[in-house]
């Protein structure tokens, strides 16, 4: 397994475990990080063992966000023409995104388990899973409006679909916390736990119970989800009968009909 | 009124019921189902007496989904070349498809009264109905899954803009049960009743309520709605004022307003 | 400061409070109203002192719709041909839909603070702000059904991005009347109030708070989710790298950089 | 094969020949021809021996576009209340558009040869082809402007991506006639023929060509073209990629392949 | 008829001619033009005599674009702050291209009657229009790419949909001058006309042509193309039907019908 | 410059020369190719001295398209499971797509020089370029239609907006070859030269001239007309308001304004 500066990562009964691994920084997302996220889930694409993967952050919070350190030297950077420095900052600005969507475009689903500080870019990184869970001490920040700027990495473009419109709003503009049992009621994790303790459990028992389906039926239906969340009903509706048409003949679907009848679980192949 | 094989139809009082009728199958969906549900929604929207539709399940459970014969005999029609399997496997799921399209088009509200077993396709079905309404005893789960395959017919295209993404990925992954009291809680179902007495008679006077209205206000209120689901708002604007240039030269808003001025309750034409 | 005939406006530490004035007419949306909220809105939009806008109506109700004397009126105007009639209305529409545009599209952000009636065109009217607060007693109707009409500025276009789809469809069917409450459940206000006092406090305190956050931050987050209501994950991301090319390049990152380390409050420019 | 009113059908050498056959009435539209459209071009979805359509006009002109009498007839049946009248024309308009829209999905290639009139309604038909051959006196005319209407059954929504825009207007605007050269220099047909011998005999040799091609990849080619009329570039990558994924596991790569290397004709099947 | 400063307005025999007149400036835009261009397409919009737009540009060239002083006059206008500086310019800019937006949406068509030069913001202002004419000795150019910038009011937006994708770039990257002869070539113009009486001849001939037909069919035929230069064809075949349900109601059609019968020339009311 | 075994790659003068070359297997495209034409292409976006890239094929012929050793290889990585390979197909496609992404996302102008041979993928490649420009000799073929498969990495999805819409299916339908004359009538290229002197001579000389102007403005309109290719007018107009809202804060006009008072050259900075 390779060796990462802002993370750990480990591949463990086709569960892929990814740690944000900078606790005294409060896992602030440093330029290690950035790239090194890509290089994971581009691993996690081409890894077959590697069936779901589990997103957290290691030591008492979740993530800070963006390291401060990392913004100020991009300020550095700018030169005296503002044309030339909108140029640099877009193209930042995109290399940042990348990272983030590749979380996202993932072909395996990704589950965040959050406990303490998720803020700013922890949120923008939050939205680009599949699901998220917490702890009932969770706090959620969109920091970004404090340091004066829209958020720019995800928050504003995926989190509208998670969580209510009114309240997105609110949570945007004033950057106010929002703690676990808000985050439940609002939509932004699916279930909040008692404490770190029962909420690794309930996400490795999740983890494992994803990992035993058919990859071939998690891969497609992941798909279709995020394909949604863009596309209009009818073009979903074709892509899934041409998306179909290939894995329908699939095996999965003989090994899954012989598990029911014989009533046993049924073996996939990665 | 014509017979169904796999369905029981009634028109009553402006209200049509249509109950799938193969109780001893827990309503499972054969090749008669595909076919005749077609053929009873393009009956209900050129029956102008029929301005609302009641679906439900007859027995004890709403529907099991697809019947696994059905998927069965589909394999059995496979040849040895993967590309014209593939065509046509592909024209098939879009043969399924079109049976809940013709629920999800029809041009009269459809509501969705779910008891016991809703599962697999039968998700599906709800999914392209207007509002669904259950017992405490309900049980959802999208079933596909574990068929080893990515659900086709409906339900990751319309699911997700009814229930939130978080726990819609959550359900698509796992394909837990799900009880009446959490999907009323997601949004899945407007409201949850004791027990199939209550929901009968709630589902009822809705469909009477709704009945009674204007029913070229109606209509135009589907329209847009389900244009919404897939449009932006500028264009949905532009689109009502299209709509209402024809509509508000309508006798109903006058036989509105009278009643309106009388406190009587109006009568609208079909 | 402008007089208006619908309206009392007033712009107070940097909060724009523009509230219906016809109390006696329980707020009734009369000609007057349909042009003098343009003016308003694009007036808060130039004056950037404005930062924040609360919207809210006078006296006992929120307000009950459209006035029915305007609809009377649009109504006796018509002529003998049905397609220049329809040109006509179509126009007609399109002109009061425009109203409520101004408020969408409006740069900074609007809150409505709600008590009382809010019925037909006051929905509209609400689900073009960013955020809706109520009190207890608020009572919610979608009207124009018993109007015999399809709602036509706004409310089928945009309330379903705010609340349900199923319960969205109910409610539009139906037009029956939501309290606070269940207002607060489905997502169509963000929080409930004991009573009216309670309100404009909340109101005002979370104005004045946006207000004190960097202008530009705000202006660009608001332009985002609202892009992000009609456009694609990709596009948004695409749009907000280059509206941040320029943004970033603000003082107003220095001034909450600034106020960040030395733990003051940013004082940011207009 | 089944008799026809309005058409003459024959099926050889995997073409099929589809010619509308009312010479006497310049082949307009008549209530048979826009039921019977939509059951041959079923039946050549359906029928994997028919791997192209010849879609021509019997006797001296093309079509004179929609029969008259069925409008007339259309207007008889309207009754007092313009939104039920209304309600009643769009479902009308929404049949004879899918007589259309039957061409435009066909999954096989749909030739156009054009002689003589091809006026109002005959424009929507050949819009709808994939190609459009004629002869040099051939005569084109977007004639609804003349019939006091804007067409509606596919004109202006399918040749503005087939010709110039602005050559589009000037057509729709004033309805004047296009003669066969023309014809060709604004892209509306791909070639003119001196006569209707040399037109014929084209056509079929490039039928020829078309049916001895493999079925998978010109169905594949076709519905991809088709998607992108309406599809963003990215969309249209994704798609063909999920496409090929299945086709090209079909034998006819490897006869194609075959057949390169044998230097002869490869021979697909149906 | 209003006076104008940059404009000569004339509305006869149902074809409104509006001209721009500045020839001492080569017709270059000033303040007064952007403002004035809004003021006159809304009065033809709702001047139901006006039928048809001829646009033209008094002297011996169409117009030079925007006129540099204003330009200039814009740049001093910047401050301090480049995010503010960003605000105040992406506004400008918006609010110049709704100028030529109202010469876009306008209801009626407008013809561009070119001679001379037309550069720069002349070619977004005429790729805003319908169709466009010329003389042999027009010279074309898409000059912004000179001033170190890229056009932004129309001409990226809309031209690419009129001449071809290659040929859209190399004028927009080298800013080349077109003749008319090429500029009919590449579909930028319908027609080239040996001199200036020819074209103004030619171009009143069509616009009386056009003014004697159908308003109700030319004003949907209009709406219906606009429509498609951004909508999907199924879009825009159900917004035809819905368009159409209203229009067919109307008395043109039994003008157009009687007319027809009787081998005379149609009278349609404004 | 770093060495390549499928490309020539040479800086000079401001434009990059990007030359396929393996002439001796008619620059057939092989794995090396699919992988270094990233590469170059990533350089070319980020050399600023690079401002725009002629792409031309070395020896007799542009190119014969994919190799077919790479094809054959392909099929033989195939496994027993139709959904595996299905899996393992699209990524493959979407991986050589990427590679013809490349290209067409790169920020500078990319010129297409071609001569002989262009089939099969070759044609994908060059419809990825900016403008495509070719002697008289040269000869395009839509070759895939003949391998028994769709076109899959591009030519598909972006030759439709470039060509014209019936023209594009009967060559994909037929892959028949079409020689420079046809090219340039059918829009293809932008322009046809006698032999490969005055091709490179031309092509260079163009290229200078673009390279030549303000780097900010070819820019942003390379990336307009690119987005123009799959957006909506309205948005297009947003978009370049929100653009040059930073980039009009350019030196570079200035620069412009001031060669142009003083009727000298502009040197923009690179």
């Amino acid at each position: 397994m390779t060796q990462y500066q802002a993370f750990r990562v480990e591949l463990k009964d086709r569960v892929a475990h990814v740690a944000i691994h900078r606790p005294e920084k409060i896992n602030a997302m440093n330029a290690a990080f950035w790239d090194e996220i890509v290089d994971i889930f581009r691993w996690v694409d081409e890894t077959d063992e590697a069936r779901v993967v589990v997103l957290s952050g290691d030591g008492q919070h979740f993530s800070a966000g963006i390291d401060l350190q990392l913004l100020a030297q991009a300020a550095t950077q700018l030169g005296d023409d503002v044309g030339r420095n909108a140029d640099r900052l877009r193209r930042q600005i995109l290399k940042l995104q990348a990272s983030f969507n590749a979380v996202d475009e993932c072909c395996k689903p990704v589950i965040a388990a959050i406990q303490g500080y998720c803020l700013g870019g922890a949120i923008d990184l939050i939205a680009a899973c599949d699901m998220r869970y917490c702890t009932l001490d969770a706090q959620f920040s969109i920091k970004e409006i404090d340091m004066g700027m829209a958020a720019d990495v995800g928050t504003l473009q995926r989190l509208p679909r998670i969580i209510g419109d009114g309240m997105m709003r609110e949570l945007a503009y004033t950057g106010r916390m929002v703690d676990g049992r808000e985050a439940q009621a609002i939509g932004l994790v699916n279930r909040t736990y008692a404490d770190r303790g029962e909420l690794t459990d309930a996400v490795q028992a999740l983890a494992s119970e994803i990992a035993a389906k058919s990859p071939i039926a998690i891969r497609g239906t992941k798909q279709m989800i995020r394909y949604m969340r863009d596309h209009r009903v009818d073009d979903g509706l074709e892509y899934i009968a041409t998306w179909n048409a290939a894995m329908l003949q699939s095996a999965d679907l003989k090994v899954a009909m012989a598990a029911h009848m014989s009533k046993q679980k049924p073996d996939f192949a990665d």
